[in-house]
């Protein structure tokens, strides 16, 4: 969905590598974070500061391969060694279709999968994960289990302007972020941690080295020029404001969606909240990146029924919901985004009248 | 050491990327592995076509960041899930230092570190390190435990022309290979592994979309420029073949590290056979990136004492081996490698005649 914008700047993000740059696993900062390059983590903590999402100020930051290995990353730091048994690891459902996987794949005495936030009632350590906006469902999210033995990991991968209103500016424990959600630049793997504490973000950077000894600096150089024209065009009023443009573009297809899903009872979209915006001074609704349809009255597997209609969507039990839901994607190109909504459409007009 | 190289053939590595370049997960291959970049695919097939060092065809490429992340992914589709203990991991002494940690750091119930090959004699499954040329001491490996409950993983980050003779093409159920050996390129995170069983590469590429989805397009597309420009100098006589450019690097390096050793009977460095290469049709030496360095004589820790002199080194206790031997880098920088001469030779001659 992005690449329109992308091609319209032209050459601005043109990056150039010679043959004898990057040689080396170091970078030259004096970041905790050794191999992360300084150029980054400069542009990482402008865009916040611009953005207004993230506090950075006393925060490290560690660079990840993507969110999912900063995701891993923390698990790992975040977990007690000194307990018997491997701690729990919860989110309310609907939630993000990996975080059981990435808890449990590697059986580790760790950590482990514990379900649904909402089911959790064990007075025992545990790590929460609050994604908000929430993937798949684009809902605010708060913690839910509020114990005082939990440990927090806050995935804002979507939280800008594009996606939700800018309400205030996040400063939790662990906050991640990912070039993949905010550019569309998913191809570079470029995720970034903000963390609070000193040895927790030092344990994230040691799972890095062990697991893949830091993060591409091809990757992390052309994220900074990425982020840094970000930036700039939110500064520079000659330049096309990026969040501007891509909330134009996300608005219009949500419009068409819930116009074409409005005219029947059967099929329901997740309704969202209209807030004030503290970057673009402008109340503006949440435009998540995916939309969570609900097949009300049907006791059908959605997904299955859908795709019957060849409409791609996920079912909702793989984010530890029912499958009556199911998660649509927002960001797909134009062409497959029409046709999906073609399809639609020809669903619901095929059903009788009122349903 | 290889900059050098790198600055002498000028922009013939340079890769530029735009904007809207790359923004997907996927790659366009029709690779089982399907985060690869075709391109980087085909280049690594030519280089090893080129090279000698590995049989490629019936061979599923599969692509990491860094070989670190290849290692774990070996181990965790190596793994049986079926079993009530975690396998066996075993290297013969001196070892690379990271399989311990990488076999053991997340806690896995899948697998466990269980020390130097030589001493396994268990009657249960394992998995046993090959690295050939061998990291720290640059010897030639075979498998030592050859039991029939193996599975092996042969490590040849090291079997290319600049450190060992090719004495033939290597045709081994699991390699490994990395961008960062083979041509200097650390800071792009590239390896690759050449995987015989489809099975065994399916759940290495399930490893990578766990814990990274994937690999950097843009370091994946800059490793496949320097690998072709690798292949194209050794094909195109107009161009400076790059082994044999780094060999004679190489060669120059140990010849100086050989000049000021040999006059003393208390240090002591691992001796090579010369053998016939397949690639460059010459009799080559071994020459390691890494020196094998023995204090003979002396009960002290040698890491310590040449660190006394502020000579960095790695002491051999971390290899499972020694703490009379150290391992001494021979690809740092011509500076730093000069002056490291400089203080062992003031040591060595410090030494009372005949030691």
């Amino acid at each position: 969905m992005y690449e329109s914008y992308w091609r319209k700047i032209g050459n601005m993000c043109d990056i150039t590598f010679n043959g004898y740059e990057s040689l080396s696993y170091f970078a030259n900062g004096k970041s905790l974070c050794w191999f992360l390059e300084s150029k980054l983590e400069e542009e990482i903590r402008r865009l916040h500061n611009v953005v207004g999402n993230a506090i950075v100020d006393d925060y490290y930051v560690v660079i990840g391969n993507g969110s999912s290995q900063l995701i891993m990353a923390a698990l790992y730091a975040l977990s007690p060694t000194n307990q018997p048994h491997p701690i729990n690891i919860v989110a309310a459902a609907p939630f993000y279709s990996s975080y059981p996987e990435m808890a449990d794949f590697e059986r580790s005495e760790l950590h482990k999968w514990a379900g649904d936030a909402r089911n959790y009632d064990k007075d025992e350590p545990y790590i929460e994960f609050i994604t908000s906006p929430n993937n798949p469902d684009g809902v605010i999210r708060e913690p839910v289990v509020n114990g005082i033995q939990g440990k927090l990991i806050h995935d804002l991968a979507y939280y800008w302007p594009q996606y939700t209103a800018i309400t205030s500016p996040a400063n939790h424990d662990v906050m991640l972020f990912t070039v993949s959600k905010c550019t569309g630049h998913a191809g570079s793997r470029i995720g970034w941690a903000l963390v609070k504490d000193k040895e927790v973000g030092r344990k994230m950077i040691k799972f890095m080295e062990v697991s893949t000894i830091g993060v591409s600096k091809e990757a992390q150089l052309r994220a900074a020029k990425i982020l840094g024209v970000i930036s700039d065009s939110c500064v520079n009023p000659t330049l096309d404001n990026f969040f501007e443009y891509s909330q134009s573009l996300l608005t219009d297809r949500w419009q068409r969606l819930r116009q074409v899903v409005k005219a029947n009872d059967l099929y329901v979209l997740q309704k969202y909240p209209l807030q004030y915006c503290l970057f673009t001074k402008k109340f503006y609704e949440t435009h998540p990146a995916f939309a969570w349809l609900m097949c009300k009255g049907s006791e059908e597997d959605c997904e299955k029924l859908l795709k019957g209609h060849k409409l791609q969507t996920r079912g909702g039990e793989k984010f530890g919901s029912y499958s009556r839901n199911v998660r649509i994607s927002m960001l797909g190109k134009d062409e497959d985004f029409n046709i999906f909504l073609q399809r639609l459409e020809a669903i619901i007009q095929e059903l009788p009248d009122g349903n």
